[in-house]
């Protein structure tokens, strides 16, 4: 824990006065979000950050809200979440996280020392990818008004290679980075207070050392894409729309640890629709799935092809098939 | 109001499943956001942007959320609010602005014609300064966790000429673009529900135009601060901070319409700290006071002088003299 001057025990909680922007949030800013994120701070002058872009780059601009509850988890919290969703976003145009925001909405009474906890984890995450928190803003809204804290974490990133959704074809392999549902199940877990041994870990994890490592097959890579909200299916089905093609998966080879298996079997959940946030969907030319998979790690599976046609269309062992359309209605609110 | 399909007698208000990430999500960003913002999206493919920058520029990168109660004001909203906020920050950094990303955190229930109402208010506030909003983001949380709306905008500017409080001056003058506390003033009036026959109307207005026209005297004009919460007190105190100077202002040079300065002094409140949302306070060589006041207009006025020392002196004509520290404590929460 870095040093941190803050007087907790005077303070022990946000009081609406450290969100007017005056002396009070000045040392909220210094003495919390600076002290934790010694490493990551670009600018003590108050005034945000100019950077120097490298020449021809292409930059990737991208946001994301988190709302999640709990705000910690099995594997992760709020901070280290907003951080990497926002990161993978970016990694899954092919770009390098360069440069985040960070955005808070503090309720009224929420826990100065909690506060701390989660400016780490934010600070954690993002030199873990080498990603540099640059500039910030604070609010605060009365007791009742908010719920702990919300966050929004905005990125730009250096684009190091092209993947679009209208570059799939006919006759490429689908490949998932790893197991699913993780991060989903882990939520439900929690806020049904299930008694598991070993509690379900959330995947939260960055995506960017793995998109990396694949960039010398970038030409046969064609598309990748982030599984969060709405899961595997969603995501499918909204790519199959944009590239105006059929994706065939097998049911059978989509990896699903068994803990997340039960969790998804007791709530009547299918996995296919539950929220990752450290895994991604692939779509690659069939010469290179063997590369590609060496590179993911052992838990990487291919699990379909894309064809002419339409639509969204999942075969299990027993010969059945069945047609998956993106999610409608709500799985499970404030997952991310 | 461009042409919406979006079925409003159906969905009357926001529910739990428009911030699920499926089909609902994609229909209230499709024909709500997006429709709002014709002019201004980017990418209709659900891929973030990817823009290709100017050779040998430099990028400067803020964000702000955005929690004003009310969602509706005279002379703006929310959505309006925080277009021109961001666009603010950009602008005092000599930026213009040229990229925005939109973050929607919206309470269940929230009536979907009104945020239709908030997308287009966000659009055309972008469009009026030549900036896109390239990427976005929506939560939904439940009723009673959120407050209507809650909004982060960040953005991306290109900067067109320095200026840092770094570069302040003993010997420059404080110029102010206008009168001071409207913003304020309105949302107070607003939430006591003050019987005023004409409402004051917030200054929320963009500063990217008049920093451009002053662009051909940058080398003169060293620093310029957007002055918001906290007020022009406050920013002049960080100001001094920063520079280790002494700023002294007279009092009675400050402009302050007749409504401002009634409604503040039934409330005890100083115009000084009161927030605006379309003025700044700018630190300039003297010899080029004349010609930045008749680029400012009518309204802008000389209030102060820089020398060497520390702190924050207000003079007033009948001799007094008052030292102004930042804002101590809350004034009015949830002005922005």
């Amino acid at each position: 824990m870095p040093e941190c001057r803050f007087p907790f025990a005077r303070y022990p909680v946000v009081t609406l006065a450290h969100g007017a922007g005056g002396r009070f949030t000045q040392q909220l800013i210094r003495d919390i979000f600076s002290a934790a994120m010694t490493d990551v701070q670009a600018d003590q002058d108050g005034a945000d950050l100019v950077f120097q872009d490298p020449p021809d780059s292409r930059l990737v601009f991208t946001t994301d809200s988190y709302v999640v509850s709990p705000l910690v988890f099995p594997g992760g919290d709020i901070g280290k979440l907003s951080v990497i969703g926002t990161c993978n976003d970016l990694a899954v145009c092919g770009a390098e996280p360069a440069y985040l925001s960070s955005g808070w909405i503090i309720e009224e009474g929420f826990p100065t020392e909690s506060l701390f906890a989660l400016a780490q984890s934010m600070a954690l995450a993002a030199a873990e990818v080498g990603a540099r928190i640059v500039t910030g803003d604070t609010k605060v809204v009365e007791r009742g008004h908010g719920d702990g804290v919300f966050l929004n974490v905005s990125g730009v990133g250096v684009r190091r290679f092209s993947c679009h959704p209208r570059l799939i074809q006919p006759g490429d392999v689908v490949i998932v980075s790893g197991d699913l549902g993780r991060h989903g199940a882990c939520i439900l877990a929690q806020r049904e207070d299930l008694q598991i041994q070993t509690p379900i870990e959330s995947d939260c994890a960055h995506l960017w050392p793995a998109v990396a490592r694949l960039s010398p097959l970038a030409e046969s890579v064609h598309c990748i894409r982030d599984l969060t909200r709405g899961g595997l299916a969603t995501v499918l089905a909204e790519l199959s729309e944009t590239a105006s093609l059929q994706i065939t998966i097998e049911r059978d080879q989509v990896p699903v640890s068994k803990k997340v298996a039960s969790v998804c079997e007791l709530f009547g959940m299918d996995p296919l629709y539950m929220a990752n946030e450290g895994r991604m969907v692939l779509f690659a030319e069939p010469s290179r799935e063997d590369e590609i998979l060496e590179s993911l790690g052992a838990s990487a599976r291919t699990i379909g092809v894309v064809s002419e046609g339409r639509g969204v269309i999942a075969c299990s062992q027993l010969g059945g098939s069945q047609m998956l359309d993106m999610l409608s209605g709500e799985q499970l609110p404030r997952i991310c």
